[in-house]
């Protein structure tokens, strides 16, 4: 790494620690970009040249902290593809549990971002993400033939994001945002899924399953 | 109705019809108490006294054009109430449809909004009559019997506001996110209908079946 980069790394480092502490302290919406440049103790060109945007910000926040929605969905190949795809629910419930307050202000103040663009970036990611697991799925046999993995896909990802969203916005708390995502994606999938797969996603399914009153 | 109630009334009426002006020509961005009660002609406290908050006065441009998913959801006895309960996304897909861009910023608004309480209002409300629904559904032996009404009508609840919420955030078309609610409210119920409302659900399902690629 060049003298610069270096330079540009510590800088970074140094804007998202500023931006965990305004958030931590005086709340997300006090943080601005003259806030954070102010509390970085750098001018105001460098958090937009270091990052782009106040929502820039919130996402190198989370990724910072490990958080990569990606590699949990990433194919692991020891594994039904449907496993992994439960697999990456408790990974993101964990993540976010581990300290849901602070994590939900982050994510809250990505999903309302005013940068349109930022936002549906993330969401066509997920959703990619997702149709290419069903798309492995598939090829290991763990669909019906007949199913549009392409449609199933882009069902999951925007299905985990719309619930994750209420939690975002106060609405639920993780634990029942997860929940609600593991049944709407079971419920799906038990019609999707072949035999391979079968117990896997009916294990899912009773985890959660609505009975009993 | 009292000469003053009557007063009322018309400064309801013309405020509605000042925000519905305001958000068409200017974007809702515009809109606050302040450029209404100008809009309107009326002083400051006005918008504050008839509505409450802007928020308010957002849910009551819904309202005011006869959206009320409270009656779409209110029971009626000659159909069986998994039909009223799909028919009830009709409704409110007919209705968003109806002019779009316009509701979805509406409905954006109140999504957004800073009054957690009346957005934590309209979930409880929609949870609440979707449980209803449920209790319902499962008097007319419409459900197996060991479903937990409570939890699937709050899932159902949840999960229409969940991608109501994408809409609102402009990641999905209206129709895109009723075929969403559609596929996540199918996945469930089929696991819970009983013969006598097994048919509609499956019909319901089989009009959003992700099968052909």
């Amino acid at each position: 790494m060049s003298r610069r980069e270096q330079a540009k790394e510590e800088n970074r480092a140094r804007i998202r620690a500023s931006a965990e502490r305004i958030i931590r302290t005086e709340g997300i919406d006090k943080l601005t970009m003259r806030r954070l440049a102010e509390d970085a103790g750098v001018s105001l060109r460098t958090p937009y040249n270091l990052f782009g945007s106040k929502t820039d910000v919130l996402i190198a926040l989370l990724e910072g902290a490990g958080f990569d929605p990606g590699d949990a969905l990433a194919l692991r190949d020891e594994q039904l593809v449907m496993e992994q795809l439960f697999a990456t629910l408790d990974h993101i419930e964990a993540f976010f549990d581990s300290d849901e307050k602070f994590y939900r202000e982050v994510y809250g103040g990505i999903m309302s971002s005013a940068h349109p663009d930022v936002r549906s970036t993330n969401v066509e990611r997920v959703v990619a993400m997702c149709q290419e697991l069903m798309t492995h799925a598939a090829a290991k046999n763990e669909l019906q033939i007949d199913t549009n993995t392409r449609e199933l896909g882009r069902y999951l990802g925007v299905q985990l994001l719309a619930v994750l969203g209420m939690w975002g916005a106060e609405f639920l708390s993780n634990q029942e945002s997860i929940r609600q995502v593991r049944r709407a994606w079971c419920g799906i999938l038990l019609q999707h899924c072949s035999n391979a797969s079968h117990r896997a996603v009916d294990a899912a399914y009773q985890s959660v399953a609505l009975t009993g009153s």
